[in-house]
């Protein structure tokens, strides 16, 4: 059997998901589709808009076969480490290809430029060095480097473009004999906050539609399969809410109100004093969103501000950075029959474990932050829904589908 | 001028504390009557009712001349800590006696006691330490050594009792020229939770009629004055609740799940492994009560267990605890126009800084904790309260009468 690995966040599954599945089936002609999925916060530092499970269960319907969790210490990260993470993840599961979308499509590209880098990665990093120290991000900083590198065509603005390089040059890295692969992404741009297809647009639009409340579903019902609406559905009737930052704010607030500047130093990410202005422009600041405006800064992204207020959040310290830098184990969320028969075929020959009951996970540093991250998650239902979704992070077995 | 000082935390303000401050008043021919009051968090590691400032209105309106603030780092805490921070405090505003209400009513009971305690103190504390052994809490392991030292006819068992005996001591182990006075409490023991009197009631009992909502005001209007029917009132309208433990819960509930043991550890009050125990009851644990009454043993009694919570909540470190051993400022919250001549007359000769903008106070590690404190007591309100509330602690100039 042929496995093939996708790396996603699903928030939530939509068309263009599905397109990519679907392409990626018929390119690789895969027997089974692995996808390794952030848990309840993702990439760019935020909460899911619903539950891991829930977003499993959106991915298993669309026809992927495997669900697998990226841990939390790799989700909630850069794209090196991102994708370092999951990578590795799909490889311990024996895919032979991973197919991601970009904005590119085309593979050359992403090799070509992998390959540069890994050759010139001193230079690379010594242009990066020289930018930051004009005070642009560190986004900014990587475009302008392999602009002066002048060695891909790759454009490094588009956040697609930018997470597949990071795939192929941790395959590279690593050698992972793993196959890289891409599909160009159809009509929209990731951070398109308008609608501009009949039947695609990006999870950020559809977020930003939703407005947080059932009642705007109807709005994106357009862009996502069925069954993605009901699993919608269903959540928002179970939980009342779908999450986003503002709910989290009174926790946020509360937890940089009463920490000392020292221990928000030990918080993953917060570095060169940021600490100072976290302390001093939370007194004032009513949401979310006024606390963000009033920190950016040209030299930090939004995103990598949202990073830092999310580990602020669960607690993710430098120290558990430290420690969590390779997976430990294979965490099943869900799988389809076809998936079911694949693992049988190879449970024995897995490197790593592969864990459905994750309390057999009580010592591993993975799992400890995921275990945070899970209540941090849960911390603004009301009882008994708090108590029973930490809960279901312990005890829901792998879903079936 | 004559000065006395009392000790209060008016939680709410009851006809029992009038009598106390008329009677005190009256006993001592008192100038002015300066009180040194418990913030947002009390002895007993509560939450206050209402605010100081409310609290603070209260005292003033029933005849209090000055109330200065018992910082956090004093107030709660163990009754040796506690009255240690409120004599000096007294003390350092030349109050020449002070006067404490108590279930025993006979100072020389309490002189007596202290000195015998001062004067075989090794004595007492190895009776302590033989009983803890056998596993029972610090207040019975001290009550069961002054009965074994047989010196005392003090009944140890009534929680003013141990507080007038703890002011005594402070005053004679620290040679404080200021006279001990006591007047008998009337009619209810600090404990009693039901009304026995047509006038007066336990703070307690109080707070449990309230049952936290303003529809049970009436029911408790014989036992206090009219100020403080009004002053409770208008809190409740301006801020929509009366505050109580299980509102923090949430936060209590969030901190202790995504702490690291280990941090845990580092605050004051958690020792002997009870992080432990935190960390495992507090997954399931829907409600305060719930969890207070899942880590309840033998050896931790309720009040040292709230305080270990409110902690938590304030992130109060013993690392911190070890740098406020001693009151480095005079807080005023409120004065009369008495209060105010009383000040003036002495200020050029305190041996503390009289402090009434806490701005000046940044670097001090008691107000520190201070502002802590008086964020966790704000977290639970929805904005715009939240943050007004915190500028109140910071820019609220002394209330005057």
């Amino acid at each position: 059997m042929k496995a093939v690995g996708i790396i996603v966040e699903y928030n939530p599954f939509h068309n263009g998901h599905l397109y990519h599945l679907e392409e990626t089936k018929k390119q690789t002609g895969a027997d089974c589709i692995i996808a390794v999925m952030s848990g309840n916060f993702l990439q760019r530092g935020e909460p899911a808009l619903v539950s891991k499970w829930a977003r499993t269960k959106m991915a298993l319907s669309a026809g992927v076969d495997i669900v697998i969790e990226l841990p939390y210490a790799f989700a909630v990260q850069s794209a090196e480490r991102f994708a370092s993470g999951a990578v590795t993840l799909l490889h311990s599961l024996f895919c032979e290809e991973i197919c991601f979308g970009s904005e590119n499509g085309n593979i050359t590209a992403f090799i070509d430029a992998a390959k540069t880098f890994l050759e010139q990665k001193q230079q690379h990093d010594s242009y990066v060095q020289e930018a930051l120290q004009e005070g642009v991000s560190y986004p900014r900083a990587n475009a302008e480097a392999w602009k002066r590198l002048n060695a891909t065509n790759l454009d490094l603005s588009k956040p697609n473009n930018v997470l597949g390089l990071a795939y192929v040059k941790a395959i590279l890295q690593k050698q992972i004999p793993i196959t890289p692969r891409t599909i160009r992404r159809i009509a929209s741009d990731y951070h398109d906050k308008t609608f501009s297809h009949p039947s695609i647009a990006s999870a950020t639009s559809l977020r930003k539609a939703l407005k947080g409340s059932l009642a705007h579903l109807e709005t994106i019902a357009p862009y996502i399969p069925g069954t993605t609406k009901q699993t919608l559905e269903q959540y928002y009737d179970t939980y009342g809410m779908f999450h986003e930052w503002e709910a989290y704010f009174p926790f946020l607030k509360y937890r940089i109100m009463t920490a000392e500047e020292a221990e928000l130093r030990q918080i993953a990410g917060v570095d060169e004093g940021i600490e100072h202005r976290l302390k001093q422009e939370i007194v004032a600041a009513p949401t979310f969103s006024a606390f963000m405006n009033s920190i950016k800064t040209k030299r930090y992204t939004w995103t990598r501000l949202q990073r830092i207020c999310t580990h602020i959040l669960t607690n993710f310290t430098k120290d558990q950075r430290k420690k969590t830098e390779t997976p430990t184990y294979i965490r099943l969320l869900g799988m389809s029959s076809n998936g079911r028969r694949y693992l049988q075929h190879v449970k024995k020959h897995l490197p790593l474990p592969l864990v459905t009951k994750v309390s057999n996970l009580k010592h591993d540093p993975i799992y400890q932050q995921e275990k945070k991250a899970s209540f941090a998650y849960a911390a603004i239902f009301p009882e008994p829904a708090r108590t029973n979704v930490l809960k279901e992070e312990y005890a829901t077995p792998p879903l079936l589908q």
